[in-house]
């Protein structure tokens, strides 16, 4: 069975110091599909506007994405402008048009609806909620949010949390949600209202995984150039749903082990812009940089 | 033989979120030496007044750190006050007085002339210098620094970068320094200017280690309460100095090691005010934080 995602698909205009790229291809469901891709087959649920570049739909295609679930309305396409300075951790928005993405009812197809393995990337957690209850048995379900939800529809996204396997979160988010700088604190809130498992993404500064009885701290890929953080956060998530659904195998040193694929797939991602980094990946490119993470961050058995 | 220190010895007062303390124990030569004594002996050089009280001697001398190196000049003692907030990832310095360190020339005993591993904790880069240079044939000398020199003294920081094996200092000073925001970028700069090895701590998201061909990324020893941060950075570097002496061990795999000791000390310091934490500390609690470090960052053979 291929992963579903049900996210974002936008147009994006990125300035960071490195420059500048308008109307890119980009949002969650895109990076993340592109990036799990690379792992197993993908199914998309999503929306755009008939102002949508056809090459984009090829793009993705290309990868083997399925891309049945994804609908063309009438208008615009979802477009989101951003800006990144000095130390690219944060993006400032500078205007978000949702466009299409206002009207937005996914529906899944039927294919789909046997998918085993689905992220719910960051939209509106209603909109995720109704995308879940379409899926009949899912094995593994992990979601994303953002702030805007958490803190103008707290109460789905808290019910979103107790009906998934894996919440996958950045710092701000899990504060955010706790209301705590403490980060064990807001993993622990969160796994009470019923998620498995919280991973906490740091940006360039790796991610945490929280169980209900352990949990796993790993740094992020050194870099020595970042030129757009865009994505950084979906393609994690793509390297982490990617690694788990090809290794069938949910253990713990399963779970460690997608979470560093996260860490990978996101190092990429962000050494260019939009997709370009990852449209001249390969196979062999993740495996080796997989390698090197290790390498680089044993001490026990050199 | 012994560990050499040099640096500050203080009064502090400090305001984080979860309390106030004024005129505790405190400065870099303190905190580095009574976290490396708990990896070997150490010795001190530095100066208090003669309002310095005699309990606070009493207690490095009870964990066997030699004072010897010790002035006593007539005046107060250095004073430093400085606040943390929500997020306690920086202190904001509220203020410093230099007191009897304006006049301070660092003369060691003779006994400490034949110092092994030296470690030169933040002060003027030109007493670092100056002690450096009394001590015979030191088979390792690490420094840190701190943003003031950098700024007003950095032709001093970069010979004495050029003179020691490993420089030690913060994300913010390793940017200072090389005037560019990528760490992997001022790490090269920094083993350009002729030190063997840099670590560059990043408080709770670890630390990264660079040679002339390797490098090393761990992450931080989550921790759910941080009480106090000050002295984070000279426990790290006693842990990390402490181990090393302790191995008597120089391979990238005890060097590797050594950064983890760094983060398992710091972590313990900053559970608690000023030395609260580490006055309780036993080598078995160091022992077993250590082992939980490895469970925890462990992802290819849980």
């Amino acid at each position: 069975m291929s992963i579903l995602v049900v996210g974002s698909i936008a147009l994006d205009t990125i300035e960071t110091p490195f420059g500048k790229r308008e109307d890119i291809l980009g949002g969650s469901c895109t990076y993340f599909s592109y990036a799990a891709s690379f792992f197993r087959p993908v199914s998309i649920v999503g929306v755009v506007g008939n102002d949508f570049p056809p090459e984009h739909v090829e793009l993705l295609k290309a990868r083997g994405i399925d891309t049945q679930g994804l609908q063309v309305l009438d208008g615009e396409t979802f477009r989101w402008s951003g800006a990144y300075h000095y130390d690219m951790n944060e993006a400032k928005t500078l205007s978000t048009c949702l466009n299409v993405f206002e009207t937005f009812q996914p529906v899944l197809p039927e294919a789909y609806r046997d998918a085993e393995d689905v992220f719910l990337a960051n939209i509106d957690p209603d909109l995720q909620l109704g995308v879940l209850a379409q899926v009949r048995a899912p094995r593994l379900v992990a979601c994303d949010t953002m702030n805007l939800w958490l803190n103008t529809k707290r109460d789905a996204v808290a019910t979103l949390f107790s009906k998934v396997h894996v919440v996958i979160v950045n710092e701000a988010e899990a504060r955010l949600f706790s209301g705590t700088p403490s980060l064990i604190a807001s993993a622990k809130q969160i796994l009470e209202s019923g998620a498995t498992y919280v991973v906490i993404k740091k940006g360039e500064h790796g991610a945490l995984l929280f169980g209900r009885d352990f949990f796993f701290a790993c740094p992020g890929f050194p870099l020595e150039t970042v030129l757009d953080p865009t994505g950084a956060g979906d393609t994690f998530a793509g390297g982490f749903m990617g690694y788990l659904a090809k290794s069938g195998d949910l253990s713990q040193m399963h779970l460690r082990r997608a979470v560093v694929y996260g860490c990978v797939m996101a190092s990429f991602n962000v050494e260019d812009f939009g997709l370009d980094r990852l449209k001249g990946l390969t196979e062999d490119d993740i495996a080796n940089r997989y390698l090197e993470y290790v390498t680089l961050t044993r001490f026990e058995s050199v």
